[in-house]
């Protein structure tokens, strides 16, 4: 029955996995446009930047896909999922806003982010500004279960940002504790997107789905990490090699650390010992990181976590939403930005 | 039957207001604790931090009040009131953590902000953390009626905050835009305070209470923006002239600009266009602001808006609660602190 994750050769390409929720994924932008609406001008401002930037909209599409998945049924989805697909998006949009801020970064989707155009003062408010957004447009769907799911997840996410803060400079920082951090941090709104789709759903559904996000998406930020190891700043959008240069822990490195002799973590406690590195001395440290199977490890480990995912998708019906769910665990180890 | 506040002379003590809600409020800080508790080292020192600097709890009181007035009865308190207004004391914590990051102001009750004793990045996260937290108490209480009033007022205070970014080194700054910044930026928590209070109450109370915290809420902010002209930082907690040092537009410059002649305005003028103003300019812009009359047209305007607030009382029932609400108008228009 199952395909092999480890085995594709072949990227899957995201329009392929939303095939089937297409013509719901067109409809969520204009409801996201909808629900950030604002007439203070600098918001609208923000708003239309924050519109241009055009996510790839990952997480409206699993939590459509989990809803069809489960039991909604190609064309047979409830209204209501169009719009708690946008608000999955727009709280995604919020914690991006946030993040970019504390982590000072410039570019984002290959574009400015929101303190780099404006303002560190901007971003926080404008962060504050779309989080309620969401939760207006949550109650207003007059459910308190989205809610309940929507409102521990991003309190989860600000204990993964902070857990971040902690991830830095630290040689001895560990395996476990950057799994709780992208479980946090990533996986618990990649999880929430896909019970949040599957609500409606019997109760063993809804729970195989919300594991099938968290692993999928712990295995979205490995390679998100990876990334930064292995691709330049043209495919990504973001400079390369740009964690190692703000010392963030990942676990290409972390798993290095403990394969290095002496001179090789000599040389790692060099770089984040130098607040603003050289690039030789990235270019370096990545090299050795690559030698010493930091790449590998950290590849392995994303596979793992993908094949995890795929066997919670095995109580579902089969259908061709389940088979967008499986196509959606290689897209997420396999992407290239 | 009206007592004229504006012909009040003893102000008003805090402890008088709060005796009808003395129990209850006394059990807000322990239902806070428990709100926003975390194992994660960083955040659990930040909670600490905050609940050290124990807030005069005034929108909890407003709250309990409210809800005692338009019906609750002494002794008859819904216990769920005291959640929700340790929830709102906690919307406002939340929105004090991100506005000092926002102003970087490192002083707040006398002790140093969040942003001053941790950083910027911590003040942003436990912003979100605890604002997630409030949510997630709101979804617990299992009733949407709070959630839509609370989301509604986070919603406009960001919008106020947005707007204070303008209201900056302007000479045209008007009153009209002062009045829409203080009804977003503070007014607005503390009417959803009385309304949250009342929600169970028939309509007619509910929406009085509500527009009688409107009105106290911008009688409380213009008494607050005068204490930066009159008050020395020993008994604010805060520096004195820290608004006009930050070019500020509040309203005692505004009305005092309308009457200025052009020798003063050229004074008001240098200011805003000096980045860090000499402490000698600052007290000397504050001297002609009062000359030209600026302190007086403020205190005019809050006593007014305290009357407005005092009127919509008048539809309550008689009862101690109801006497506490009207004594918290003076309170809030002529406290020093």
């Amino acid at each position: 029955m199952r395909s092999d994750v480890s085995q594709q050769v072949a990227p899957v390409a995201l329009r392929d996995i939303q095939r089937s929720v297409a013509t719901e994924l067109e409809r969520v932008a204009g409801e996201l446009r909808r629900i950030i609406a604002a007439d203070f001008p600098i918001i609208a401002e923000v708003n239309d930047h924050l519109l241009r930037m055009k996510g790839k909209l990952f997480r409206p599409t699993l939590l459509l896909l989990s809803h069809q998945a489960a039991g909604g049924g190609a064309g047979a989805v409830d209204p209501r999922a169009v719009t708690l697909a946008a608000v999955v998006e727009l709280i995604h949009l919020a914690t991006l806003v946030h993040d970019d801020s504390v982590d000072h970064s410039v570019l984002r989707r290959g574009m400015p982010t929101v303190n780099a155009l404006f303002s560190h003062q901007v971003a926080v408010i404008m962060g504050d500004y779309l989080y309620s957004r969401a939760i207006i447009e949550l109650v207003r769907l007059d459910d308190l279960e989205p809610l309940r799911v929507f409102a521990r997840v991003t309190n989860e996410m600000t204990i993964g940002e902070m857990e971040q803060l902690e991830a830095h400079d630290k040689l001895a920082y560990g395996e476990a504790q950057y799994d709780q951090l992208i479980r946090a941090k990533t996986a618990s709104l990649l999880g929430g997107a896909c019970e949040v789709g599957a609500l409606r759903a019997p109760a063993a559904y809804r729970a195989a789905l919300a594991r099938f996000g968290l692993r999928l998406g712990m295995a979205f930020q490995i390679a998100d990490d990876l990334l930064d190891y292995t691709e330049p700043e043209a495919v990504t959008g973001k400079p390369s090699g740009l964690d190692l240069k703000e010392h963030k822990m990942t676990l290409p490195l972390i798993a290095a650390l403990g394969a290095m002799g002496p001179e090789d973590r000599r040389l790692v406690a060099e770089l984040l010992a130098t607040p603003e590195p050289a690039d030789g001395l990235v270019v370096e440290v990545i090299r050795r990181v690559a030698v010493a199977g930091g790449l590998d490890y950290a590849r392995r480990r994303a596979l793992e976590l993908a094949q995890q995912a795929e066997a919670e998708l095995e109580i579902l019906p089969a259908s061709p939403a389940r088979d967008a769910l499986r196509d959606s665990i290689a897209y997420a180890v396999e992407r290239r930005s």
